[in-house]
């Protein structure tokens, strides 16, 4: 009977074992998210050709957002941005969303050059909406957390359709 | 005093009504992550954009998986390819990973056409490594939960670099 209960438990170790999960020499890592802490409730796309795939299929406007976890500038504006209830209310409901912290292949999005923060928005058309900008004439498309209602208006902007060709 | 109190009481719940975080009609979500079960201990590259700079500046091979959620046969990959501990090691320590569900623009990333699960390797050369092949003909870079073995022996393949022509 003992040697049944030990070889029992010989076994449950080795199923125990056999079953447990990779981690890391490092240690254990959390999940990456796709948020990125620009808003954990949003639905964001992983690549440029899907969020593009998604705004043409929703006939939605698509918010292209640059950015990068060592750069101040972003982290200020990610801020105000995740905590600013309107704004992600209705990103959620009436944009499609997408961050990147590298550039595309694509230089319609960077009308004026790379840099971070730096949004852009693209009609469902697929054209990209260079017409909508912020403050500061160097980088047109970049805002500060005091930006905050002007990004609100583009926004607005942005929901305006552009007609289809088609 | 008891004025004070209510009042105090008052403003606490403004307090925590100004920074409660936005929620959708819908219910809370779970934030998305980027390893979608496919090895939640790996460092996953959100673009092919962002692989392709890893792999190049880490001298490290790239695996690029597609894969679809509502595939049963990628499901299915997915259960023996996140639980087999060897292959998320050797992905974790000796690969650039990158797991996508809408295909690039770059046509060499389907050699023979768009099907999931696909995968196909990609050497910090940028040189697409089309020899890398599975077991079916009709769908060269394709494997089944049986594979795992021919898996693990291609992913040996993919280690051996090509020379650099620079």
């Amino acid at each position: 009977f003992k040697m049944i209960k030990a070889a029992l438990s010989v076994l449950l170790v080795l199923v125990a074992m056999s079953s447990a999960k990779y981690i890391p020499k490092s240690g254990k890592r959390i999940p990456q998210t796709l948020s990125r802490g620009w808003g954990d409730q949003l639905i964001w796309a992983q690549t440029y050709e899907e969020a593009l795939y998604w705004a043409r299929s929703r006939n939605k406007p698509l918010m292209v957002l640059f950015h990068l976890e060592d750069c101040p500038h972003s982290l200020e504006l990610r801020k105000v941005f995740s905590e600013d209830n309107g704004i992600q209310r209705m990103l959620d409901e009436e944009f499609i969303v997408l961050n990147l912290m590298y550039e595309t292949t694509d230089k319609h999005l960077s009308p004026d050059g790379q840099y971070v923060p730096r949004i852009i928005f693209v009609d469902p058309t697929m054209t990209v909406r260079a017409d909508i900008v912020g403050r500061y004439s160097n980088r047109m498309y970049a805002y500060e957390p005091l930006d905050i209602k002007l990004f609100k208006s583009n926004m607005e902007k942005a929901k305006k359709l552009l007609k289809s060709e088609l």
